[in-house]
């Protein structure tokens, strides 16, 4: 079957991505539901940040925070799922996604591939406005679903209060509006004994 | 616990919306896998969606299409997932999803429900360049994974290549390059005996 051979690169990257359906974290669903995956948590950030958008710290592309939502994962597909508490295995993160960039977003035509890998570099350096506002997303969504689940993500891991902070800079960074919500739920958390001291 | 209300409404809204991810539809993952699910479904169209967009027949706002694509299938939540192939089921279907649109967007802050609202209806009428595109996406995500898995859900449901067909004049108005593309996957489907004429 003849497909043009831009298109082609197009399809196949396209089809690759799906993968990323297939990559576990460790957040739950609401209602004490299954693990989450990657692509459903890219999802669910993206319409996140539209709706939130408004309580950006600066003036934000939306689309590219957008963008970035959607993409930030796929290294994953190779790389797999780091938990965000695990510091063992986030030693060799940044090789092994680093890797993984360079043989997904190859599949794409080149001006692509560029525009990709650099949306994904600039949501890594947390630098910029979007990529800002798109981690304050990165830790709101599982926030807002462990936070529904009375922090069963935290007690199975036993994870500290002091860890879960230590990662919230990125959200306020973001959005000083969501990190004082963030602050409030955590809060109510270690109040509940959900998140220990 | 003190939240300011149009913050609380966005973050109703957000929690609601997870519950896309329980709704299972009748495509594979590729690789023989599991059904998949709506947020899974429309990450993967926002995504095919921006790096497509140059095959669309019309220049698009590509932030509506991927707002349309991100969004479309919300309503599912209450309306459960319908197949496309499904003549009985399709007779209740915009009644039930009619139902659904005003209860869960209205968790939203008057504005964003609005808006919300009226970007859900441009893509089911089908009119604009952004939403005839969108649905080019609805249909050529799945037909991606399904052409990967040797057409399984067609023989599955025991479909032809007329009710195929039948559904790609949606995809021909959003983009001529991608009907001439889906033309194509569905001959050769045919030829291998994976759809049935």
């Amino acid at each position: 079957m003849f497909i043009e051979e831009r298109l082609k690169k197009q399809l196949d990257f396209s089809l690759e991505i799906d993968k990323e359906k297939n990559i576990f974290r460790q957040t739950h669903l609401s209602g004490h539901g299954r693990n989450e995956n990657d692509a459903e948590h890219a999802w669910h950030m993206a319409i996140m940040a539209y709706l939130l958008r408004e309580h950006a710290n600066e003036e934000v592309d939306i689309t590219r925070v957008i963008l970035m939502c959607l993409i930030h994962d796929i290294v994953e597909i190779d790389a797999g799922d780091t938990y965000a508490y695990d510091t063992e295995q986030q030693k060799s993160q940044k090789e092994r996604e680093e890797k993984a960039k360079q043989r997904i977003f190859s599949l794409l035509p080149e001006d692509q591939r560029s525009e990709l890998m650099a949306l994904f570099d600039e949501f890594e350096n947390a630098q910029t406005p979007e990529s800002k506002f798109a981690h304050a997303m990165d830790n709101l969504q599982p926030l807002l679903l462990n936070n529904s689940n009375e922090g069963g993500d935290w007690k199975e891991h036993g994870v500290t209060a002091e860890q879960v902070y230590r990662r919230q800079g990125m959200t306020k960074a973001g959005s000083e509006v969501l990190y004082e919500l963030t602050d409030r739920i955590l809060q109510e958390n270690i109040r509940k004994g959900n998140l220990k001291e």
